[in-house]
């Protein structure tokens, strides 16, 4: 039997490695994805704004980013 | 007795198919559902950003859409 | 002894029927109303966007709507 | 002992008559009030939408509307 | 041992009394508290909307405010 | 073992003290806290508006103020 | 087998250190961070409202802030 696949499965599969993420003001950021919540509270490291073509805006660091202002996640490069 | 239908049917019959995502952010996502939850964050694999007229805008591939975002899901052709 | 209406009564009274559907980004939506749940998620079958006049702007076919981008739910001729 | 009153009693001695209903989108809306739930979703008959100065913008008829965009109720004459 | 006091003991203190209400929409109501809620959904007798300098923009009477639109309370005089 | 410390102690040691309020709508109100709860509802006594260099804008007295409409909370001088 | 990691970590390592908040209405607070809920209420000390390029506009020192005007959290230097 196929086992239930879940919308966080991809934010599973992306710890440790690069994630865009989407925000709500209209900023992107880039960095490593730490850990998640079901909230999509989420924690980054190497966490930097991006411009919409991928240059580097403003380097973060470590980041905290409440869940309610992401848009959505994807796997980076 | 005729069974009862629920709005997440919709969503069930289009697993591993196209779906076309509109976001309160006004932009407008296709690719292939992979999985929801019933807060409807979704996660997609060949997503992509497409305009009005349905040209591709922009390639993500893999993607996490938290549901609060989400305004409306259709089945794509 | 009367019976105690309810909301949602109009709602269940539509199923399989055509709505007009408000939403919160300006747009309504027409089409036959299959399903409903307590959140006011719905899904839709022959749905299509209308202008203020009842012209159709676009055709969508099968819809899942997210409760909380509705403003208000009208049984259409 | 004087009996506990809650906001709710103008609402439940307007079902059958005619009440305006303020939305946050900035629309009027007058009609007889069927039935409303603990979230203000509201079932109203013979609704249409009026102008500040009480003139009928558009006849509605049967209609749903979702409690979170109402911002207030009164007793209409 | 000193009672503890709550936010709420301002709305009891107020029933049957003048009340100033501003609303998130800019409004400003006024009028006499009838019965509130957890929530902050509130019932008010002889309500009108009052201008910035406290004159009458419009008569209401008996109103139901949901509790999500009220920005703040007052005692009126 | 030290205690553990929580956001609502800086409330708790302002309780009958004077402090400012940020609103979500741009305002600041300064007054004595009387009381708050879980939900950032707060009572104050002696409030007003004040400018965003210090002034008087407007005197209010006794307040209830929802908390969904609060930014953040200082301690006054 | 390795721990589960949380996003809270970050802001539990950050306690009692500097740290930038962004919040919705686009200000930057930085501060030392006391305590957090799982709302993401926090209290700071020595908090001051910073520029972009990070210069002080204006000195707040003890500061609730209501967790849902966050949007992000850095340890900051």
């Amino acid at each position: 039997m196929a086992e239930q696949k879940r919308p966080f499965d991809v934010l599973n599969e992306s710890k440790g490695k690069n994630i865009l993420v989407e925000l709500k003001n209209g900023k992107t950021i880039s960095g490593k994805l730490i850990a998640f919540d079901p909230h999509i509270n989420i924690s980054m490291e190497n966490a930097k704004e991006v411009s919409q073509s991928g240059e580097t805006v403003r380097e973060v660091g470590k980041l905290f980013i409440r869940g309610d202002m992401i848009i959505s996640i994807s796997p980076g490069e």
